[in-house]
């Protein structure tokens, strides 16, 4: 038998910057990422309507910082969506996208430049990476979840025929800002519910990290601003680091930074998205912690402090639909298996900063976790 | 300002075998590529109709055997498809896929194997490259041109709003087989159509190779299968080592292996897709040839030696669109450079066997050599 062997390497970079104030006149962040790559481009702005609800100036800015900019046109015509997971749910913000490509002639050497949440950056960076095959993408995330997760990584996507994510790619962003005054505006909930995945992130990797969401929790609770930049910064590095020093495009059987995530989608998805990702993914959490404890692997001690961790911090540990409904989140387990496709891998804790990977959970002992955080109320 | 320099590199192989009748029951290529990489997995098949019509024990063929065989699931409804360029043309047969993949629950770990021409297997690529973020796909080309070229390299694509590969990714194929026993049942047009590939990447790349396609001319019109063979043999190995040695992803400025694709494209679409692939970059690239020497890039000898050897190999080298519509066509050269993104470039020729970019072509001059090619005829 004859056969050539293909094999090459391909390189990816792309900067996360931390910033304030991007599009105000003094903040020069976004020209220099544009101006140091390319002759002549394109700029489509593509914006979350909820951002500009409490950022009602912002287009205002954005048009004046960039009209009349040498070797740069600004498509005037920018795209304001809604926000949240509904808009994953559908193609009508895909095809608004692929639309504008076609109508501007937006080429590769082009960038299209998204303002928002996780589930407007993960649109907008699908339409991006598959349009022309792929033009370069900004992401420029709101929402403290998508500072600190979503929108430093490489993943894109909608939801199709009921499932998450089912059409998408690895696509590196061609840069991410991190504009910390974007949090200022943010609801309670929202603050919140992105501090989920720094919990993560910490007891899968980094027990000093941990320590400090402890020390720290009073200072997040109270909104202080800086407490959560640091948080983003130590979130955003962890994710980072996890995605060049693995499988950035998760080929073999090697997984995301991952703990709790498999019933947090579900509950998501069976809420009709009532419960916020960051949410889903504390109660998520918080029930692999109890069963790794109830497995014998998690010390009862370390799950105490994850629990009043979560607590403190104001996430239910709990939800009704894990009583009233546990047959279906136990489909998550399924579903999760499929999506990563072959086996199941799911990241249980062997202490705090330390997780372990397992390829199968009982369901028994889920349902007995999720009893056991149920008793214990909220 | 603070930020965070991402940088990776993710790795790609994949193997390229040139075999013959890979469904007979000697045959161990697929199972070997198959079982050395996963312990249970799915497998969809995507079939072109035009293959099956030629060979219609095909389907049974594979259903013996893979019924039965440990670790692997055949899917019992295979996907037939119509085949040609009119298949990328609609999201009908992506629809089908991405369907079959959500009804059978196909993961990442599971293979979708396409046979057919290059329009079917660009289809097949980009569903299978969009779907649960990239599922792997096993390309089996049926056609001289899918086999010596698009086949083998990391492109797949469907034509949207009127515009050629408006959609599509970059990603490498889990394997690529090349059977020659497929060869043996196309029609001369196709037969014929593939070799003006192999003739382009000679022009720019391989003069040896051109002196081969010279020496075996009349072999190849006689339908000799060890010559085609050889030349796929070569024309694949220097596609392959195009994309390793290049930009595999052409993120930069560097252009795919090109020669005479701009005018070729236009000429297509032009003609409702009546010209085929391959017809057409063998008008392309006359024209660009004859460009070339009028440009006085090109000596007057070497372009008799291609418009002769594009003849004697049955090659039209002008089409009455090239006068007729040539306003339309030209514009093909702004699709070409928004396709490309930001600087026009264009392949030229100095002598056979090496190519030159240029970043602008004269219009008048496009129009001087269309109109010499048409008044030689043919």
């Amino acid at each position: 038998m004859d056969q050539i062997l293909q094999s090459f390497s391909v390189n990816f970079n792309y900067k996360v910057v931390f910033t304030e104030q991007i599009f105000s006149n003094e903040n020069a962040v976004l020209s220099g990422l544009l101006i140091s790559s390319s002759s002549r481009s394109k700029l489509l702005f593509v914006i979350d309507k909820g951002v500009l609800d409490h950022h009602p100036s912002l287009e205002r800015q954005i048009r004046q910082k960039w009209n009349g900019i040498k070797n740069i046109e600004l498509i005037q015509d920018f795209i304001i969506t809604d926000g949240g997971e509904a808009v994953k749910n559908s193609t009508v913000l895909f095809d608004q996208i692929i639309q504008s490509i076609d109508t501007h002639t937006i080429d590769r050497h082009s960038y299209i430049v998204a303002i928002g949440g996780g589930a407007v950056l993960d649109v907008v960076g699908y339409a991006a990476a598959v349009a022309h095959r792929g033009i370069r993408h900004i992401r420029i995330p709101s929402t403290v979840l998508a500072q600190n997760d979503s929108g430093v990584g490489v993943k894109n996507g909608i939801n199709y025929k009921g499932k998450k994510n089912f059409l998408g790619t690895f696509a590196p962003p061609f840069a991410v800002i991190n504009d910390s005054h974007f949090l200022t505006t943010l609801s309670d909930r929202h603050w919140r519910s992105g501090i989920a995945e720094a919990i993560k992130v910490s007891l899968i990797k980094d027990a000093e990290f941990f320590n400090w969401l402890e020390l720290n929790a009073t200072a997040l609770n109270n909104r202080d601003l800086d407490a959560m930049k640091q948080l983003i910064r130590r979130c955003a590095e962890l994710h980072l680091q996890h995605i060049a020093g693995g499988d950035p495009f998760e080929k073999g059987s090697s997984r995301p930074l991952d703990f709790g995530h498999w019933s947090a989608h579900k509950l998501e998805q069976l809420s009709g998205f009532d419960i916020l990702h960051g949410e889903a993914v504390a109660i998520g959490m918080a029930l692999d912690t109890m069963y790794s404890t109830l497995s014998g692997k998690l010390p009862e001690q370390d799950c105490k402090r994850i629990l009043s961790l979560l607590r403190t911090l104001g996430f239910s540990v709990t939800h009704p639909l894990l009583s009233n409904a546990s047959a279906k989140v136990l489909e998550g387990l399924n579903e999760f298996r499929e999506h990563l496709g072959g086996e199941l891998t799911i990241m249980l804790l062997n202490t705090i900063g330390k997780g372990e990977e397992v390829h199968e959970m009982k369901e028994e002992l889920i349902l007995q976790s999720a009893s056991k955080l149920a008793a214990h109320g909220k």
